[in-house]
């Protein structure tokens, strides 16, 4: 394994794993199942999510969650999301790479980028220009997209009966964009991101991104 | 007086004057007695505050102020400020101008400048950085900025028995910064900003922020 720069005196600086993809694609499902495979590995993992995964972030999240902000200008909506990133970042994922550990986000800047940036409009550039402000180039090691037609996903969402959300009740079409912005991420940056076929079972998905794991990170999880 | 540029065919664009300074400086007098002047003379005016003036913005004011966040990143604080500022613009201001309002705003981009960029050391290139992109170059007409000694400032607001907020904790050192960053955002845009000496009497204050209207928007509102 590499050692992360300037961290080498703390032993092996951790890996940032983001899951990413659209409503119902199954990213926490997954992303449940990489933590246990690891854990039975011996690594340490820290299992988060966005928007949150610090009370600051948590408490941005609750503004953007909550009805009666609806309707946020989307470069509001966009610096929402960052602000609550940066809290994340410095309380939550910083310190446990540092200190070796793995963490699995639950979507993170690509989100922003196909929700605000694409599908919301407020364009790629802009996206870009806050993630290279406000992250100072930090992405992560690996990001897992979970690819899957929008109309098999909202079908998920409500046989598995959980209450819609903001953005499962937008139309087939915002689905569709999001969707094509996740697919443009993978390609403009295939070292960092991969691809999976979320149409499977989910043992054969979670199969997948353990392979991605074990080609992408040197790690071996192969049982 | 001027038109605003795409807004001939609505009549004259309005007009954005914006008071800064730090804390009792007299801001939220000045821009009440400077409102009332205007009035006077037939202008229809808007009163505002930042962070906040709108109801999502002044839910991010909350999220700000709230005891319970406190301890921010400096780059989350000055992400939540422009968020509250665009959904601020979008929604109040900027349909404001667009009738030909005039809207004068307690704090504006000068203060997280002065707060965020200077003050807490985030850097005075990121705060451009963000107006910029989150903005697109837009600035106010006019800055007032109440320029007082830290000391005078702090006792003024114990005298008046407000209830002290946390930048009012902040030691002395932090407002000399803060005063500091100010008078260099004045140099720094002297044909858009002007500083008013706030040691003086309130209506001897008054009087030199309405000679600054004169002068600056062309707008007589000597009694």
């Amino acid at each position: 394994m590499r050692d992360g720069s300037g961290t080498a005196s703390r032993g092996p600086r951790g890996r940032l794993i983001t899951f990413e993809g659209g409503e119902g694609a199954g990213k926490s499902t997954q992303l449940s199942l990489l933590a246990k495979a690891l854990k039975k590995r011996g690594v340490d993992v820290v299992e988060t999510r966005e928007p949150g995964g610090s009370p600051g972030a948590e408490a941005i999240r609750a503004l953007l969650l909550d009805p009666e902000n609806k309707g946020w200008p989307a470069m509001t909506e966009a610096l929402l999301h960052f602000a609550a990133r940066c809290d994340h970042m410095s309380r939550v994922v910083e310190p446990a790479l540092a200190s070796g550990k793995w963490v699995l986000c639950d979507r993170f800047t690509d989100s922003t980028m196909a929700y605000q940036g694409v599908a919301q409009g407020l364009g790629s550039s802009v996206i870009e220009q806050l993630s290279a402000l406000t992250l100072k180039g930090r992405k992560p090691d690996l990001t897992i997209v979970l690819d899957l037609d929008p109309e098999i996903g909202l079908k998920r969402i409500s046989e598995r009966g959980d209450a819609p959300t903001r953005y499962d009740l937008m139309d087939i079409a915002f689905h569709r964009r999001l969707r094509e912005a996740f697919l443009m991420i993978v390609r403009s940056d295939p070292g960092r991101c991969v691809v999976v076929d979320a149409t499977y079972s989910e043992d054969f998905v979670a199969e997948m991104v353990s392979g991605a794991v074990t080609s992408r990170l040197e790690m071996d999880l192969a049982s």
